[in-house]
């Protein structure tokens, strides 16, 4: 049984009739054919991805989704691992860049407990979907079990099939986890066949000392645990979290359900990575906000065949890429419904 | 008496103080310092430019400039000169790209009429501030007389100061006039020194032939005016435009107002390059949104020292990458004011 078929995902293909009349419908508003760039690439995108040949993407939404890595005992970070939990309470209190750029973009922001260490009291607006209280030292041994894994990836689903059960036109990606760009750079490693020293970057800032030590880490998780390339779960399993397990399944989960998804930077380029060596179709119903300066996601991106809607130099994550590229997708689609054509607005056509 | 001088203009200098205290609070917000990448230096450039150390971004314009250029009738345009009124109608009824971001993003749009060839019947939203039917054909002479340049920059200085007074926060600069890219072009010739064949690109769409000839006429109207690279309202006078003159005021307006202006694409690049020239220290007030697919906005851009925030393959002008940029910049602000502290928030900070 394929690792697909126990996860019961199902990706529907690209609505091909729908691309072509968003398609046939960009080169009849007032503008010159293609001159809104990717703005016209995505709005047909959206169009393949809804079924609908003039989308609507108004409500939005970002998921951040945090746990804890055991492989901060080797100090690979630059924060302590409390700040995590710090964090997640910094999400709940709107404090956060994420809160601040989603308020402003219109995204409501779902913050999911996939695996943080911390006993965090009941918080009404946390989803609480602890897998277990953060994931193992990877350098030692596997991160979690494979059950784990295919927990957090069903976790990952479940909620983006309640997102569509609300209605959400777009789903944002996003994460907190002090270690995760380490976990991520391994996976990467995993998946790619790259070097180490080719996706491990500074995350949160560490010091020299430190990103000597992460790099060793990332090559020690792998030779510890030796991740089958062609198994994604047993690459998450090995040198993943629950975070970026979750949002494995919440980007298959978006994708079964036509919504399209936004991938922020690293940590969820790691997961879209996975996502889509599980289900290689998923790669369709993605968007890639931006490039991070860590230098593994340029990686990831290639292997996924996204292009960035830009680079700004970030590497906070949180999905605050994600939400940043929120207004610019909203505008392709708004673009294709809402602009007049050249009939309608009496405007002559290219001779 | 200088240029500068005869137009009165006065750009203050960023306030230091401002960015400094702007630079140091982004260092207590709870990131890691600098993880928001170009935010960050929009955040600090935006409170040198208003004084401001947490600015406000929330009142937003995109001011529209339209001119016809006499040089189409070399044959240098895909769409035929008649287009120019037909896109103002088309502006003022709300069916255009930029009046779709601009409803989405918040900003108001202002159309104005700087030298629409045609008699636009009178329009309650157009602004009327046509100094002449349409420029001369550039290939045989001046497009206009220095007193109309100057006018014309005075036009678009006295728009801004206007905006200003109304409380606007952020001013986008957006255009549309069929034949703007064969004067761009001249312009960014003239004034760099660039070879015509590096600045010209295809505009709307020409075909082959049109290209060869667009190339040509470019020359031509260079050979047949030798404008002075070191008198930037000469060459707007001989190869220029009204709307990119008018264009160039309104950078400078915004700037001696102290507010951020954005600069789209090729066109109003090459009216900000004359705005750069006639007051190199208005090039701080500036925001370039993206880098468009017209090979000659490049050269503008380093010519500047200006980086774009994206590059999303657009050339359609009118406002639409300046407006895209808007909620980033919005972005920029509010989270410099808005994100918690890591000692507001009990985050611990980096040890």
């Amino acid at each position: 049984m394929s690792l697909s078929s126990r996860l019961a995902i199902r990706i529907p293909e690209l609505d091909q009739a729908a691309m072509e009349t968003a398609r046939q419908r960009q080169n009849r508003l007032t503008k010159p054919p293609g001159s809104l760039g990717r703005l016209e690439e995505l709005s047909i995108q959206v169009a393949g991805i809804t079924g609908q040949p003039q989308p609507t993407v108004e409500r939005k939404v970002i998921v951040v989704m945090a746990g804890d890595h055991g492989v901060t005992a080797e100090g690979v970070s630059a924060y302590p691992a409390k700040v995590t939990q710090q964090m997640v309470l910094n999400f709940l209190r709107g404090g956060a860049a994420i809160n601040v750029i989603a308020r402003q973009v219109g995204a409501k922001v779902v913050v999911v407990d996939m695996g943080v260490a911390s006993d965090l009291n009941p918080q009404p607006e946390l989803v609480d979907r602890k897998v277990a209280a953060g994931t193992a030292n990877m350098a030692l041994g596997p991160a979690m079990s494979v059950e784990q894994a295919e927990t957090a990836l069903a976790v990952g689903m479940e909620i983006a099939a309640d997102l569509a059960g609300e209605g959400m036109h777009l789903i944002g990606t996003g994460e907190m986890g002090i270690g995760n760009t380490t976990a991520s750079s391994a996976i990467t490693a995993a998946l790619t066949g790259a070097p180490v020293t080719e996706v491990v970057g500074r995350g949160t800032g560490v010091d020299a000392v430190g990103f000597a030590r992460k790099i060793a880490t990332v090559q020690q998780a792998l030779s510890v645990n030796r991740p089958e390339a062609d198994d994604p779960i047993d690459v998450l399993a090995k040198v993943g979290g629950f975070e970026i397990a979750g949002l494995a399944g919440l980007i298959l989960g978006s994708a079964s359900a036509r919504i399209p998804v936004v991938i922020d930077g690293f940590i969820t380029g790691a997961a879209a990575l996975v996502a889509a060596r599980l289900e290689p179709r998923s790669t369709g119903y993605m968007i890639a906000s931006h490039q991070s300066v860590e230098i593994g996601h340029q990686i990831i991106l290639e292997a996924l065949g996204l292009s960035p809607l830009f680079k700004l130099d970030l590497c906070l994550g949180e999905g605050t890429g994600a939400a940043l590229a929120m207004p610019i997708i909203e505008a392709a689609a708004r673009l294709l419904r809402e602009m007049a054509t050249f009939a309608s607005a009496g405007v002559t056509d290219k001779s």
